[in-house]
């Protein structure tokens, strides 16, 4: 039987993610779908798009388990929600920065990430200090092109990157690159050619979904979840103003 | 003139905060107003919690700065909403959290957070790294009471802090406590008093509500606030679902 | 077409994998392959048994390459020859510790491993700084059982295990267990169990050749493999005393 | 009543500090007075400055707290004598590098200090990491002026802050500035103005006295102090060759 | 020719160290004189006694320089003035406490502290921070003897070392052991006794004036000293109330 | 009676140790002998080089211990084999990298290692957090000359070690230079002349294999060894395929 995996994409910004996207995601034993949230920011560039994105993005993970999804990611780079949702179900949430900067962490020496705007360096620097690499993590760095402007001009994105990544290979002494935003996902092979052009090959680039979504397939197959230890559910109690599925509760 | 101080209480329930109150934690040049979030959670107990607390809080505090107010506390241990707050707003937004770690951090060597629960113990945690403050925390220890019954028997809550701070003391190293619930404000003295009789006197008990006022008055008086830089103004952009008064916006 | 993967086993001793515990580790797209070293110690129990183990283990990765194996996994927890077979080879080389850690980091707060022998605390204490996961590990523990008497009794190990990771939880503050041998495989559910029947449920006890084999398929799957920036290609140079393979040289 | 608030100046040089400019960093419920040590160095430019400097601003402390002061704050970077002092006496002894470190701790993500001389550097590092805010602290920056010629020409002394502080924010990513001495108080709201005309607004430049001085205000008012547990008193002994005011001792 | 080393004992105190003490320390290539401040405190047991312990001894070191001394040995665990003596001399200056802590952190993985009184464990832990060791160190614990007794019962002393010791060890991990006071010196061979008769062999316990001695030999014989660019001269300057050798001074 | 130290080149090339070169870094007290290693690689320039230096250099430790040689320095900036080696024996066996690394941090603030080629800045790293000195380490640099050129052009060498240090100490904040391979020892002096040319003086530059001789010295005055409870010996089990005299064993 396939996998089903959720992306849930935690802005209200329609036609990020398609159906032909999602599809091309997958496998053959593995089907991606994807949910768009229906109240929340357009995009995500901050502390405070993310507080407006989150309880939808958590209301529809608990409906993806309700659902009979195997696993869930959310679709940005801040992982909006994690905790929160891992709180609300059981089965594994995964977070694409997270599991990113874990994954560099096992390919190489120092990692850097390279994402829109230098307004997310601080959330980035809290992430992986949270996230507990921050001795793997060399740098952020930021190609200063807005989330929504990511699609208009793939080709200054991908000149933007490849510069950004060439800096923090050889100023920073990064060995394996992060992409900063799921918006530049399938760029990760065109920042590699750059980079060889550069005579730095052998740097992995990084996407952020796909090795998202190749990480809950891996725990899927261990069987793993994340501890309900470390986020426990939540006391069943009243929650104003917000529509939540019924969510699993120990009491 | 008196400075203007509003708690922001970042849960639904009425009566935890009273005028009473709030006009006891004021002093003759400071004016404590609070309002109570509208939409949100009973509680906080959790990041799951803490994600629907958030966006009327930040609503709120966006309120208090066009309302002339000069300086925000979030009223809640969990800090929740505060990095997105600073981003909407130029007046100085204060976690208790926050405040307490640092001022226990001048004060002392080591010291420790006695909360409610230990489902908040990683929660806690990460705040404390973010903070930049996790070498000076030794440790966290939780009464195992939940906040609604923080009010019901204040002498077993008295009992059970103190023994917590006890231990914390001489089996963790502490040697200042901080109060891990704002619900738990107004007993510092008390605690003081249970660890004299434990022949540990000398340490001190941190209110972090308190401790966050006076910190409010500190920064006013010095002219200061959060660096714009590290919580530059989010851009503006459509926000489904959530009524935001007008904010700031550097575009 | 499936992904063939092959484990290293780093020491003499015959039998302790079999054709049909690699076949049942595979799924139906993965193919599990072994091989057992020529020359080393009999087991590895400290960083003198590493020493002689790991020539030939790298010898055998350099094989495996050529073999047109996708990737490789050494099968010890101490993860001998890790960095050295990367520096050989392009193909994905997976330690089971360093796998698990990073696993484990990423599913719980903080995570305790539950070893063979308190020898081998200093060892994995320093495999959790390179690894850059020092901060997420709580504790290392032991069960004082030698590595070749793990199969004699595995009721009295099984329940050793237990206890340790009891401890790890209510002593150390873990929330993830990693079982700290790869002779314990298969273990994780038996001490779930017992966790459970101790009131601790939901603590993902991590099997670390199980994880290695699914981060693998996750490494084949996003084509990832180390950072050849982090781990050069060897020079080529006489190398005296041993058999090697040719192996991979930029030069 | 007014708060009692005494800056010990420690060190010899008359003048830097007159009875104008204590009034002027008073308020109307604040008195701030001041005493300049007796015996000790011309200015403190390193570790073998502050030697000298320390047992008279040590005995100044215990002589304030008999004269019923009711805070204290030493008037120089190095926190020359804190810890000593706050052995010595219950009332607040404030350092305000401590104090202006934990401030911009909690103002933005990273602080730079700007402080005279390069030689000073390895002192606010140690300063830092026993603080427990290294990870805060993104570097520590000089404008190569001695203290004494500080007042001489106060153009080039701001334009030299202002130079290193644009550099300290775009070079080592501040977003907090501290100014590393006390002999540069006052400048503040100048450096700012010469960073917006840099175009690096929002970003808090720290006046450590100003700082301390509103810092202690806090503390008086929410009755804290150092902890007696970690700053206990020290037991009474002959001390020969120093005029040491009776100081507290509990044996 | 012999090694001219130099104890400076940092508390005025006569009769601790003895011509036949400093000639049993001493061997065929080495000399050691020693010297006791003439203004100071009794003892050293906290923060306060050094500040009165650091101007003389600073003064002591600048004539051992000045007397053709070739190294010099702070004899004390706080290292009193070991930074600001490194200032104003060029020959090695060494500190028992940052000699044992960096021996012991070569010879084992994680180390504990024995010393005399609980309130030196802030000092010693910071020492450890400054130092750059404090992940190698477990613990610091204390056998709360005052240092003016350790003389009266030497038994009693032995069997509360052994005590803390053993607990370091089975506790807190320790497998080397310093003595925390160089009052203890001497003790080294029969604490390590005691921890034999513990089953607990194996074990280093570094007599801290002892290592420092060595490591002084080891200094002149490689002619390394401290880094005059780390702890660089002091400018020359007026210092009133102190009587001071004429110091290098680079200007 | 004379210490016997002894050098193990691990490495199989011949007349990079001559008896002359052995007998000019003894003296009057220490006889200095030196084996080269009989399998294994002809330079050691990264992980790869070392599991294959390894062996044969824990073999001819063991054998040096039979031989009755006091200590024992392992002559190659990696330390291959430290740990396994002092499992196997009771004397005292020291790394180039480890001694120069502590000696480094009590000289300085912070050091820099410059070494041969970038590809060796990963497992340097390593060592300084295994160590636990990273706090201390401020960079890694190299000279980009493979080991086996280093004798080809000596005045080359010493300009880029020149280059290198002076780039540590202007741009990373280095006062402590550290030579990063045993083959450029010798030069100290001369780079120290360099430096002082660019009037960088009074940064000590440390030869490593001078150091640990010293510090070999040192040890044996203080009658220290490594921790057997840190490197306890190693169960005897049977090793295929290496001749290894019969080692140590506690069992």
């Amino acid at each position: 039987m396939k996998n089903r995996i959720r992306l849930i994409v935690p802005i209200i910004t329609q036609g990020l993610r398609t159906e032909a996207h999602a599809a091309a995601l997958g496998d053959d034993d593995t089907e991606i779908s994807f949910v768009t949230i229906d109240n929340g920011p357009e995009t995500i560039e901050g502390e405070f798009d993310e507080v407006f994105a989150k309880p939808d993005t958590v209301a529809k993970i608990i409906q993806a388990e309700q659902d009979g999804v195997d696993a869930v990611i959310i679709d940005c780079m801040g992982d909006p929600g994690l905790a929160a949702a891992r709180e609300a179900v059981a089965i594994p949430v995964l977070g694409p920065c997270q599991t990113a900067m874990h994954v560099a962490s096992m390919l190489g020496h120092r990692f850097s990430v390279v994402t829109v705007l230098c307004r997310l360096h601080p959330l980035l620097d809290n992430l992986a200090s949270i996230y507990g690499v921050s001795g793997k993590m060399t740098s952020v760095r930021s190609v200063d092109i807005p989330v929504i402007e990511l699609d208009k001009d793939p080709e200054r994105l991908c000149r933007a990157l490849a510069e950004q990544s060439i800096r923090a290979i050889e100023d920073d002494g990064a060995d394996v690159i992060i992409l900063g935003c799921t918006g530049m996902d399938g760029l990760a092979d065109a920042i590699e050619n750059e980079l060889m052009k550069a005579r730095l090959s052998g740097v992995p680039v990084i996407d952020p979904i796909n090795a998202a979504i190749s990480l809950a397939k891996a725990l899927l197959r261990s069987k793993l979840s994340h501890s309900k230890r470390a986020f426990g559910y939540p006391r069943r109690k009243k929650i104003k103003g917000f529509n939540l599925p019924t969510y699993g509760n120990e009491e």
